[in-house]
């Protein structure tokens, strides 16, 4: 639906180029496309939306909407294991939304998935009153019956965290002009699907997931999901320089790290793995029998609250 | 993203029925699902979005944009020969959006879905402060290399169109309340994706589209993917009851007969064939060698303007 002549001509100018040839995608001139087989392989999807406003600062600029909308996604399956390949755009342009604005958004979003090797193979534009509005669904591979999932995780396992955590929530504060890190911003605005983990998590992990709700919320999920109890070390945290920086300067420690483990926005991956990990993982925490997860500082347990960002 | 507690349980009391226990879909438990492979079939793909106040009536109840937006994305699926078998959703909350209004939004949704054999496999909930907005991917099958396309309608092809045209667009004015006719309205609020004719379209079709658009631009986009000229006879547009007693009252037949072929919202199907079709479909045109759409009345050209309802 909602091809009418002027979409028509959009799409083959913004969108087409995205397509990238894909055989499937048939120029985007099709109602539908073919996504490929690949033998030995399951097809991974994830779908993901961004509203300007709710998960962007209002007035982001259009290609910064679009790539953090790839991001999120490609996250998802990073967590996964997953090789993305393929996505789907369902687009709702907002009245302020001229032909500049548009041209952004298709800009900023061909940069991106063209850097994370994914051709567009089809969806929809529409208008809306409301904020700007956009889904995407995106497609990987696993080799067959390998994907990492939430559940999975087994007494005795360790659970890790790739890259640095709480970066996120102080970088929405950034990007809101109430802490002075432009650092943070970036990372908060543009955060990068953790795709380079493919191989270690594929050899290695029992359960995963990307932190996107806040580390203790998505635990808290691998927990439920895995039907375990979990336990998390705050003082392990792996931190950037600009988050340590931030937490020297707060005057209740405690306070302080429960908002880094619970602020979300992260997009790094937590993973539940028999053997320790990487250098591209921080083990904070480890997994027993029972249920629900324990925040614990210095050994004792502390109040994490409802465990994580919600954006309902 | 976006799954913060709140919206966990959310999605495992409105939407985990609607998974059906397809295996993978894990109980919408994980960050991303696992789509089968079928030997033998390509997997279809189309995703369209639904604005409310956009593409539903202001105020629309919440089962009945559900239950469009299933309709919509299958309309596409059943242009192409497919039959669908899974999808995923991404659906905006507004701040109206209580418990009652999501929980009417996932029963029309898994009624339909249901009614057409349609497992969720995953997806997203946010909030907008915006109108209602959702996406559907939905996902089919077609025997391998089967999929009908836009392109590949040919000379001497005729062109024909399934069930009635017009409905759509009337059906608009009577949902607004422009016209008294509530089996219109309902036509317009609750299209049937003719799933019913895969077996002509495989077997016959060399080329075919959904009607959404509006006639005369869905032709045209066959007529530009194809590469062909096409012609098409409004004396022989097929019409309903209701329309055939609208068109009777309009003191210009010709500008009633172009407002019925360029409204959109019919969700049938216009396919181009080289041999008669079954009484499901009417001929109502021609394919020839050439570019562009000619829209003809008692075998004079007439205007049809840009041919088709633009949401944009």
């Amino acid at each position: 639906m909602a091809t009418g002549a002027d979409e028509f001509g959009e799409i083959a100018r913004l969108f087409r180029p995205l397509a990238g040839g894909a055989p499937g995608a048939f120029d985007l001139l099709d109602d539908a496309a073919i996504v490929p087989q690949r033998p030995g392989f399951d097809l991974v999807a994830t779908k993901d939306a961004v509203v300007e406003g709710v998960h962007t600062p209002i007035g982001e600029r259009p290609d910064l909407i679009a790539r953090k909308l790839v991001r999120v996604n490609l996250s998802d399956l990073a967590a996964k294991g997953a090789e993305p390949f393929a996505a789907f755009l369902a687009i709702s342009w907002p009245p302020a939304y001229g032909a500049a604005e548009r041209e952004s958004f298709a800009t900023g979003l061909g940069r991106d998935l063209k850097a994370f090797g994914v051709a567009l193979l089809g969806g929809d534009t529409v208008a809306t009153p409301g904020p700007l509005t956009a889904s995407l669904t995106a497609l990987g591979w696993v080799p067959r019956g390998a994907m990492v999932r939430r559940h999975g995780a087994r007494a005795g396992d360790l659970v890790a965290v790739s890259g640095t955590i709480g970066d996120g929530v102080l970088g929405l504060a950034a990007a809101q002009g109430r802490l002075d890190d432009p650092w943070l911003a970036d990372r908060y605005r543009l955060p990068t699907p953790r795709l380079d983990l493919r191989a270690e998590l594929l050899a290695g992990a029992h359960a995963a997931a990307d932190v996107s709700d806040g580390l203790v919320a998505d635990v808290g999920h691998l927990a439920h999901a895995s039907g375990v109890a979990i336990t998390l070390d705050l003082e392990r945290l792996p931190l950037s320089t600009a988050a340590g920086s931030w937490l020297a300067t707060q005057p209740d420690r405690t306070a302080a790290l429960i908002r880094l483990a619970t602020g979300g926005d992260d997009y790094e991956v937590v993973a539940a793995l028999p053997s320790p990990p990487s250098a591209a993982f921080t083990v904070i925490g480890a997994v027993a029998d029972g249920a629900g997860v324990t925040v614990r500082l210095d050994g004792r347990p502390v109040e994490a609250g409802a465990g994580g960002w919600t954006h309902i």
